[in-house]
């Protein structure tokens, strides 16, 4: 008999390339299943059928949207993404686990590109309040940049829109991420994502194993 | 010499299925060029290589977005269109021909799925006023679904998403956009679409006329 959260649990992981989200939403969601827990491992773009077509246009298409039209798109993927797997996920008490969300929007195509923040950041800022949905907790995967540039070597293989930008938009980026962090501080937990993926594995677990028993008093009480 | 519209014009056709709005942006972008103005003709969705490329998975896709995705992805292919051509080219003082705009995606994904339009109507009325741009006069090709079914089966051809909804989808769509002239009086004038090409064309052509001569004055004044 699986265990569920009542109302689900909506995790997401956040940080620049090379921090090892795609490793750790997978070792996570490994981890909650030997526990018993249904969950729905993610990633966005993407996530769906109709939300992988548009991150194909988005990450390897040949024509270079203007900037609203790429956020706009991104947030269609997002809406397919929401309305056909996380919120009847959630809703049938399931953990999504999501490599990747709005906080990426809101560093690359808001934080990223660096001119005209403001306009963009509202325009962002606008399109999220008609598309609510909030992550319960954000697990941000902290790494020096040049960490990243390491591993990103060492793991070679094709490089997408967003990977081929220059290196001033990676640390905007991050910058951006520290932002959303400070913003957000009751929702977005930093983590040192120097460490090995084992130890940087077990860290997480154990913050979301105390959110879900937190969830869990919560709804006894 | 090209004569220019200070501050360009912006003019759409709308209309269901088989009423005749491409031929008759083609007509009014060649009879305005006889004039001598400088008219970039385009349509929607579409328009540009982001945009069409947007188009393609919209019209032909294997996926069936949800609604708000499908919603957002139009705007995001329009967002491109805007961007892109329509908002440099009007601002270049050339007459912007459109064969469908915001129009429709108000009348096929707001009104035309019928069920919950409450809740559409306001998603698609946000994100409209997120991306502002209305055309200055929207000529709306007004045929009688009998009739636009007659001229559809002659023509053939292959079905798009669209095309291929069920009838009542395609009476609802007429009905919005009934709804929509009623609603923005000043900028939508509904034309009988039943002559022939020639005959509506001169009618088209005249209004037209008439607005940029209104411009104009409005210019001098």
């Amino acid at each position: 008999m699986a265990l569920h959260v009542k109302g689900g649990l909506f995790l997401t992981l956040e940080g620049g390339e090379g921090a090892g989200k795609s490793t750790q939403a997978r070792l996570l969601a490994d981890a909650l299943r030997e526990e018993g827990y249904e969950v729905v491992l993610t990633r966005e773009p993407g996530g769906t059928p109709g939300a992988e077509e548009i991150r194909h246009l988005l990450l390897f298409g040949e024509a270079d949207l203007s900037w609203r039209s790429e956020i706009m798109a991104h947030m269609s993927a997002r809406c397919d993404h929401l309305d056909n797997l996380i919120v009847p996920a959630l809703a049938a008490g399931k953990i999504v686990v999501c490599d990747r969300f709005h906080d990426s929007t809101l560093a690359y195509q808001g934080y990223g590109i660096g001119m005209g923040d403001a306009e963009r950041l509202a325009f962002i800022a606008g399109l999220r309040s008609l598309v609510a949905c909030e992550p319960a907790l954000t697990l941000l995967l902290d790494l020096p940049r040049d960490q990243a540039l390491d591993r990103l070597h060492a793991r070679g293989g094709r490089t997408d829109r967003y990977e081929g930008q220059a290196e001033a938009f990676h640390r905007r980026v991050l910058d951006g991420f520290d932002t959303i962090a400070e913003k957000n501080p009751d929702r977005v937990m930093r983590l040192n994502a120097a460490r090995t993926p084992d130890a940087l594995s077990r860290s997480i677990l154990e913050i979301v194993q105390n959110r879900i028993a937190q969830v869990s008093d919560q709804g006894d009480a």
